[in-house]
């Protein structure tokens, strides 16, 4: 059962910049995050774009959706920024159907050490495989529908709306 | 949807003693993981040993049997050293029905830095939540049914026996 | 031979704030990494302030200088931010004699995991106990003295002037 | 003023094979652990051995005497198994004169992330450019002169005989 991965940005991949310490992107950490976990799944990993969630404007999510549309395999996964992570969830399932897409992401950038993206990217494996088609977020542990969820701002948590 | 993790020891919680260079057994990390992994899926966790895997005898595992049985929740994640596994899991499929039930372990232990321990809980969770009533066993970001599956003792990945 | 560690804040003991995504100071993070490091130099630490090295006041200067002129120990370690350090050196060189005394600080903090901090404390304990009377600045596996020694702001790295 | 580095295995080095669980070398970790540092150090790195110095024989001591006094710089650090650091110090005392020689090694492996080799990296290398000439072990922190230095078996730590 193989898996796309697309990768979107978000603080998964930020990096800091010691000389002006300020995030950035350089290169995508999924790679090692997978052979950390000593992943065995078949997976295609694609690199759409390395943007700030805030910063995703309406043509990166019809690229997005474009490429779930046309991706060979039924089970995908979008790394991507937690801040807009539910608008896209949205805008996919409005559009993609016969798929068992996941968005996740993490709040920690990997390069930090202490991420809660190697756990997130266990999670999102896993719903990735096991879950019926449908749009879904996949953070702290849990999955949601794309249409009940949202990012408690104050918390960092996800959590449903009703 | 509550899940009820066992902790019984493995390679997962093991540590490194700089005294005499051997590995051994001190506490659970399993509190750490899932603060690092930022979860908030409700767990009641319960510690039934501490031992190497080679080392379970049956007592031990119908010690697992009896709390699998008797736990409240019908979501179970039970940690385990990856050498036996397979015989746990068909230990429990033979008595246990009606409860999804998902071993999982490490190869590298959590205190060693680049385990894989952290992705496995993260699927281990979401399997636990996802998949039918059944015994499985989650490693290398997959999951395989009770009576097909072994540990490959050349590569240190699990594989389908057919 | 013991040591006095004054600690001022700096790169070194940033932290993460993952809710808003901002670099911020919560605590020190000196006694784990001495623990760490299997430290076993008798040190005397104490924390003067926690600010950015660009926002140190003069007033902050002063109370530096206060503490080394009336600390019994003649061998003293200062953590400190990379942007100010070389001003915090000169100023307490012009006001301490008889003491050796070592800034250091941290490129990137102490938290993100690959931190130099780690290197930067190992080096600083080091030549406290090594060199003679002065005001030096320790970084980059390097010792500088007070008045030949600059951050280059392109490369992250000290050098000296001449 | 640059530095010799000779590599001759030890804790330092070692790494844990997740199929067999046991602790062996592959290569050494000591030109990341100088950029970790962001060490600007010149350096001249030579792997002399790879081995446990519970093993190293009379032949491998006398061709690390060899390299040390056969060396263009006068500053060297050696990188060695703690168990039998001190006879190794005394063998070179005995034969090499007019350098600054610092040994140094690690309790707990640079790959399992808590190591102390970074920080123990760090220190040898300052002690390395500011002690007299002489044979020292540099551990925990602090120096010790080579014939008044022992590896308390209980405790882990280094210290005074007398």
């Amino acid at each position: 059962m193989s898996v796309r991965i697309f990768i979107t940005g978000g603080t998964f991949d930020k990096e800091y910049n010691e000389i002006t310490g300020q995030l950035f992107f350089k290169d995508t950490h999924l790679h090692e995050l997978l052979e950390l976990g000593r992943c065995r799944v078949p997976v295609e990993i694609r690199m759409l774009m390395m943007v700030d969630s805030l910063e995703m404007s309406d043509e990166d999510r019809e690229l997005i959706i474009h490429q779930c549309i046309h991706a060979e395999e039924d089970r995908i996964i979008i790394t991507h920024g937690t801040d807009t992570m539910s608008i896209t969830a949205r805008a996919i399932a409005e559009k993609v159907v016969n798929k068992t897409i996941i968005l996740t992401g993490a709040m920690i950038p990997i390069k930090f050490g202490s991420s809660d993206g190697l756990f997130n990217l266990g999670s999102a494996l896993a719903f990735a495989q096991s879950l019926p088609h449908g749009v879904y977020i996949a953070m702290n542990g849990r999955y949601f529908l794309w249409n009940n969820v949202r990012k408690n701002k104050q918390t960092g948590f996800f959590e449903e709306i009703n």
